[in-house]
């Protein structure tokens, strides 16, 4: 009798092991799934190549993105910089040196976020790149 | 004897379905970090926009997409659509109408993959926009 109810108790224990990876495991997918970038405004921050033009990387990524990415708080979803390679059109020259690109989920939050900034912000440009950044802003579709 | 022999087996047979879960989620959780776009190559369609320029967004994404997206095979880790909104320099006329992007492993595999389907990616233009497409190679770096 002692065997059996140690039996049972051991089978449930197994079971509830194994629900509760599967639980976990579940929940994590979800949490995947809610990261979708769907619906999300991206303000993409492209530096235009020309002859002469520099722009420094290393600051760009551990300085210059941090500071701006600090001052947008959960609105900020994520954000990525991308190194331009080359234009896909033989022949024709390179459209930007780097695209750094904030994903939020308000336009309006990130302006009235970055305006108390904007003179910090352009002040440290000089401190990786002569060239002035434009801006695109766009909803992700897909 | 026999009892315990039968206690020791069903304690294995926990710790290994709870360490088969663990591992499960573990990998899980290492195929998201193999997500990470580091390091993938960008190819960016972009539209501009100009006065007259049109773009159907709908057929973009359920027909024209999804056509050059299967022509790249496992090389293809994702592709992303952007609808532009507008300049973020204020007074500054919008740059893109929209942003096809293909995140892949290898450019070359890539263009190795599009090449003998050009003329049928370019004669499907018409069907959705009156603009022809600039075309940005770049790095993921963050």
């Amino acid at each position: 009798m002692k065997f059996k109810l140690v039996l049972s108790f051991l089978l449930l224990t197994t079971c509830f092991v194994a629900f509760g990876q599967e639980q976990q495991s579940g929940n994590s997918k979800n949490q995947n799934a809610s990261v979708s970038e769907k619906g999300l405004i991206k303000i993409s921050i492209m530096y235009p190549f020309a002859e002469g033009k520099t722009f420094n990387m290393e600051y760009y990524e551990t300085k210059h993105m941090p500071m701006v990415a600090g001052f947008l708080g959960s609105n900020l979803v994520k954000y990525t910089i991308e190194k331009g390679l080359s234009n896909g059109i033989p022949d024709q020259p390179l459209q930007y040196m780097a695209i750094g690109t904030f994903y939020v989920k308000s336009l309006s939050d990130y302006k009235a976020a970055v305006a108390p900034h904007r003179d910090a912000i352009r002040a440290d440009f000089v401190n990786y790149t002569n060239t002035i950044p434009l801006i695109f802003v766009s909803e992700v579709v897909k």
